[in-house]
C-alpha cells in the first residue's frame, strides 16, 4: 500500500461550525476511500477564518466546535485527521482560547498541539482572541512510520536565516531540528501581492535547511476581505514542489509521501516569474492573473456566502465600472448582473456608447435611465434650499455641489432597484488611487454593499483591462475607447479645455500617485524620503522639482481629508501588499501628521 | 518648600508631535512656576493615542518624537518630568517600538520604564504596535525623597485578587511590592460605562493592599470613537482620593504629596453611584451625566480636531434627531448648527411643529426643506425605471424603496449643504438600538460625517432627553412630545392602524431589544442562554414564550443582515461597555453562527 496523505484545501464560513463540520466528515470519507493514511485540514478550519471577534461574544462556537470534534473523531477508525479549532484554554488567566490542531486516531484525540507565534500585524489580530503557548509541547505525530512536525501557519514564519528582521523571539520549527522527516503547516493564509512567492521561498528554503519535507495546507475562498489563494502544497528535501493543489478552489489533494502528487499548472507559472524586489513598476504582468482571480473569487463566495445573488452597477463608460462589470459577468454569471448607464447634462456620447457596447460584450442585463431630468429638478431644488441658508454659512469658493449630485442620483437609483428586487446588492466602483485622495463622493460611486477593486491602483487596473482582453474566455470584451481615454468622473467641465475635467488634471498623473501610495505602504517613506528619490514618472517625463513637491504636499493633503471617506468604503478584498481597507489598517481621522 | 506633584491632564492630537511637543513644554513651564518637583503626563503623550497604525506605516512620528524629548530635557532643570512616548526598540527582532516613559531629570533621561502588559482587546489593539517589555526592569525613581514605582497604563490592570480572572501571568505592581511609597500609573484609559467606577476600586484596592499612594494620570478630550474622561486622581495609603482633576478637560492638578489638593466636584459624585452590578436595568440615572459630557466632549473634538466648524442634521421631530441636536448645540455653540425640517407626504403636521419647536428652543439655525416634489418625481422615476428591468430579477414581496427614497433624499439635501459651505458636516441620527437591527438607511438617516448616538441604545436615549431637559442650562428644550411618542422613522403607512408604521411594530419593544443587546455585550449569551432567563421586559409584560422566542429569531436574523450595515457606519464615539464600532468589534460580513 502507498504512503498517502490528503490536505483537504477547502473553503469555510465563518462561524458556521455545522457547515465547516459537515464538509470536513465529507471529505475524510474521501480520503478514506482513497486510502489515505492521514488527512490535513487548514488552521481553525471548523470554525472558518478569519474570526473577527465572534469567539469572543459568542463563545458558544467554540462548545459547537468541540461537539463538532467529538461527531469527526467517528471517522477516525481508517484514518488519522489533522483538524484546527478554537481550544478552551484551561487556565484561569490569559486569553480564553488557544489556537489548536487536534491530532485524531483511532477515535480520540490523541495529542493538541498549539500555535505560538500569533501574527497581530495587518490583516491578522490573532492575539486579541488567542493566548500563545509558548511552553515547551510534543509537536511531533507518527504516521505510516514517519515523524511529522505540525506548526501552525506563523509558527512557521520565523526563520532568522530567512527573514531580515524577526518577530518572535522563538522559532517552533527550529526546535523540531534533527527529530523529524516531515513538516505539517495548516495555514489560512491570504493571498496578496508577491506573497504567494515569499511562501514558496520560505518553505523551500526550511525544505533545504533542515532537510526535511515540507507539507502546506490552505484554506481556499475568500471572507470579506480575505482571499485565500489555496495552492497546497509538498516539498522534497531538496525543496521542490512534489505536490500542489490548485489556486482558488477546493481541492481534495491526495500525494504519495515519497513521489508526490499532482502539481496544478497555476503554480508552476508563477513560480517563475515573481521575485521580491521593492522597487516600483508598471509591469504588472506578473501579479494579473492572481489579482483577476482573487478579484472574482471574492465576489462570488461574498455572494454566496451572504444570500446575495445578483449585482447591480452603475456603467459609466469609464475604466473603474467597466472593469467591476467584467469581474462580475465572470463571478455571478452574465445573467446576474444588471449595468445601468445613467447619463448626466454633460456625458458625452461617447461614454454611452462605450457603456453600452461593453454591456454588450459582456451579454449583461443592461437598461439607460438618464437622469438629467433629476438632476435638474435637484439642482433647482438646491437653489432654493441655499437661498434659505442662513448668513453664518459661508459658501466654499469651489463647491462640489454639482458633480456630487449626478453621483449620489446614480447611487439612489441603484440602491432603489437593489431594494426592490430580490437578492440584489449595488456594487461600489471606487479604485485604490482615488480612494486614497478622497476622489470619491459620499452616498455616489463609493456606496454599494461591495468595493471589488477598492484595492486596485489604476494603473494596474489598465493593465488588468488590457489582461482581460487577451485572456477571458471572451476575448477584447472591453473597447479598446475605454482604455485609451484618459480616466475622469464627467462630473464637471474643465473651464480650460470645456471638456469634461479628467482626474489626472484635478489630482496628479496616476502613474506618480500610485508610486506615492506604493512607497507609503512598501517603503514607509515620508514627503522628505520622496523628495530624495526619482520617481519612475522623473525618468520619463520632464517634471521639476517644485512640482513634484506640489504633487507630494497635495498627495498628503488630499489622504488627510479622505480619512474619514475610508472608514465607511464598503467591504472589498485586500489586493496589493497594504491596503487602507479598514481590517488591516487604521488611522485616526482627527490625526495630524508631519508626514 | 511643599512638596508638590503635578498631573497634566492633557487632550493630545494623535500623530501630532509638534502640537503636543509644545503643550508639553507649556505645562511643564506652568509646573515649574508652581514650584512641583515632578510633572507627568499621560501614556504616550508625545504622539497621542490611539495610534492605529499611523507608527506603522509612517515610521517619521517616532523619530520625531525623539526630537521632541530632545527638546523637552532642556525645561528639566528646575523639574523632573514623566513623558510617554513610543520608544525604537533596538532589538532587530519584536515589534518595533516599546509603549515608554522617559524619566527626564537635569537635563537628561535618567531612566526609561517600558509598558509590559499591553492590551490587545475592545478597542485596545497596543500589541499590534509595541513590543511587551518582560525582562527585569527598574521602574523606581527617586523623587522629593520619596520612591515612586512607575507602570504604565495596563501594567497595573493585572492584580490576581481584584480580578476574578487574569489577561496576564505578570504582575507588574506586585514586582514593586514593599520597596516603593507611592505608584505612579500614567494611562490613556478611556470612559465607558462603569468604567470610572472599575477604575476608582481598583486604585482603592491596589493603594491599601500594598499600602501606597497612587497616583493615576490620564488624558482627556476625543480622538476618533475614544473619549477620554481625565479624572486624573491620587490616592493615599488608605485608598481616599485626596486629589482628583476635572472630567472631560485639561486641566494640570498640582497636590501636595501629603496633603492632597482639589478634588473636583464630578469625582465625587458618581463615586457614591456606580456598582459594578451586572444586571440590565432601565434605570440609566448613574450614567447619564457621563454619556452627556462623553457626547459633547467626542463632537467638540472631532470637528476641531478635523477642521470642521459648523453640523447640519434633518430634524425630524423624532427622539434620534432631537438628542443629536442638542448635543451639537452645547458642542458647537447654537450657531454653527443648522436644522432641516424635510417633511414628505405622509410628514404629520405634529412632527412638523416639533422640529420646529425643538429648534426655537435651542436657537439653532432652522430651515424646513419639504421634499415631497422630489419624492413623487423620483418615484415617478423608479416607476418608469423599474418597468425596464429585465424579467430575471425578481420583485421583493416588501420593498422599502419608498421609505428609502425619503431618507436618501433627506440625506442628498444634507451633503450638498455640507458640500455647499465651508466647513460644513452632516451628521448620520442612527442609534445603537436601530443599526443592530439594520434598521436605518443606507445613504440615509445612517449616513454622514459623524455619528454621535451610534452607540447609545433607545432606552437610554429616552432617559438621556429627560436628563437634558432637567440638566442642560435651558431647561426642558426638549417638547414633550417627543418623549412621550413612540418611536418611528416616519417612513411608511401601518397598514392596520392607517398611521406612520412605529419601530415597534417593525421590530419589537425597545425595552426587550435593548436586553439583547445588554446580554450580548455583557454576558456574551447565546438565543438558548436568553430563552432560559427572564427579561425584565417579561416581569412587566405578559408575553408568551412563543413570542419571546420569535422576538429572540428576529433580531438575530436582523443582526446578520446588519453587518454589512455596520461596516458602513460613520465614525461615532465609544459609550457603552461594548459596540459595534469597528475600532473594537469586528464579525465578519459572511459569518453565519447559530447563536
Amino acid at each position: 500500500m502507498d504512503n498517502l496523505i490528503a490536505l483537504a484545501q477547502l473553503n469555510p464560513i465563518s462561524g458556521d461550525v455545522e457547515y465547516n463540520k459537515n464538509k470536513a466528515c465529507n471529505y475524510i470519507k474521501q480520503a478514506v476511500e482513497k486510502n489515505a493514511a492521514l488527512i490535513v485540514f487548514p488552521e481553525l478550519f471548523l470554525v472558518g477564518y478569519p474570526l473577527g471577534d465572534i469567539l469572543t461574544r459568542y463563545p458558544i462556537i467554540a462548545k459547537q466546535a468541540k461537539e463538532a470534534l467529538d461527531e469527526i473523531k467517528q471517522y477516525s477508525d481508517k484514518i488519522d485527521i489533522l483538524i484546527g479549532y478554537p481550544e478552551i484554554n484551561p487556565n484561569n488567566y490569559q486569553k480564553p482560547y488557544y489556537n489548536s490542531i487536534a491530532y485524531i486516531k483511532q477515535g480520540r484525540i490523541e495529542k493538541i498541539i498549539r500555535k505560538t507565534l500569533l501574527a497581530n500585524y495587518q490583516e491578522h489580530n490573532d492575539y486579541r482572541y488567542f493566548e500563545s503557548y509558548i511552553e515547551h509541547q510534543d509537536r511531533i505525530i507518527e504516521v505510516m512510520g514517519k515523524k511529522f512536525g505540525v506548526v501552525v501557519c506563523e509558527d512557521s514564519w520565523n526563520d532568522n536565516e530567512f527573514f531580515e528582521k524577526n518577530l518572535y523571539a522563538i522559532d517552533p520549527v527550529e526546535k523540531l531540528k534533527g527529530r523529524i522527516d516531515a513538516l505539517i503547516c495548516p495555514s489560512s493564509s491570504c493571498s496578496r501581492v508577491k506573497k504567494e512567492q515569499l511562501k514558496n521561498n520560505l518553505a523551500k528554503f526550511i525544505a533545504k535547511k533542515y532537510n526535511i519535507k515540507y507539507i502546506y495546507i490552505n484554506q481556499t475562498g475568500a471572507n470579506d476581505e480575505l482571499v485565500y489563494e489555496g495552492l497546497s502544497r509538498v516539498y522534497n528535501e531538496k525543496g521542490e514542489v512534489i505536490a500542489c493543489a490548485q489556486a482558488f478552489s477546493e481541492e481534495l489533494l491526495v500525494f504519495d509521501y515519497e513521489k508526490g502528487g499532482n502539481i496544478a499548472p497555476y503554480y508552476r507559472r508563477i513560480e517563475k516569474e515573481e521575485k521580491p524586489i521593492k522597487k516600483f513598476t508598471l509591469d504588472y504582468s506578473s501579479d494579473l492573473e492572481r489579482t483577476y482571480l482573487a478579484l472574482v473569487t471574492s465576489i462570488k463566495d461574498y455572494f454566496s456566502k451572504t444570500g446575495f445573488k445578483k449585482a447591480v452597477l452603475g456603467l459609466s463608460g469609464g475604466l473603474d465600472s467597466t472593469i467591476c462589470a467584467c469581474l462580475l459577468a465572470d463571478a455571478l454569471k452574465k445573467e446576474n448582473v444588471l449595468g445601468v448607464s445613467m447619463p448626466a447634462c454633460i456625458t458625452s456620447k461617447e461614454s454611452k456608447d462605450d457603456a453600452k457596447v461593453l454591456a454588450c460584450n459582456l451579454g449583461i442585463n443592461f437598461i439607460e435611465v438618464p437622469i438629467v431630468d433629476m438632476q435638474m429638478a435637484q439642482t433647482q431644488k438646491f437653489s432654493d434650499i441655499f437661498s434659505t441658508i442662513p448668513k453664518g454659512f459661508i459658501e466654499n469658493k469651489g463647491s462640489y455641489v454639482q458633480d456630487n449630485i449626478q453621483a449620489r442620483l446614480r447611487a439612489m437609483v441603484l440602491w432603489g432597484i437593489a431594494n426592490k428586487y430580490e437578492k440584489t446588492l449595488t456594487i461600489a466602483t471606487s479604485d485604490k488611487s482615488e480612494l486614497y485622495m478622497g476622489y470619491a463622493t459620499i452616498n455616489g460611486d463609493m456606496s454599494g454593499g461591495f468595493a471589488p477593486i477598492c484595492d486596485v491602483v489604476k494603473t494596474k487596473l489598465f493593465a488588468l483591462a488590457n489582461w482581460m482582453n487577451e485572456n477571458r474566455a471572451q476575448k477584447n470584451a472591453i473597447p479598446r475607447s475605454i482604455i485609451e481615454k484618459p480616466p475622469g468622473a464627467e462630473l464637471a467641465i474643465n473651464p480650460k479645455t470645456k471638456k469634461p475635467l479628467i482626474a489626472a488634471d484635478a489630482l496628479m498623473p496616476y502613474e506618480f500617485l500610485d508610486e506615492v501610495i506604493w512607497r507609503i505602504e512598501n517603503l514607509n517613506q515620508s514627503i522628505d524620503d520622496m523628495e530624495k528619490e526619482e520617481f519612475l514618472y522623473e525618468k520619463k517625463e520632464n517634471i521639476t522639482k517644485t512640482q513634484k513637491t506640489l504633487w507630494l504636499q497635495k498627495f498628503f493633503k488630499r489622504l488627510k481629508g479622505a480619512l474619514y471617506k475610508w472608514y465607511i468604503v464598503p467591504v472589498g478584498p485586500l489586493i496589493d501588499s497594504k491596503s487602507i481597507n479598514k481590517i488591516e489598517y487604521k488611522q485616526p481621522i482627527v490625526s495630524n501628521i508631519d508626514y
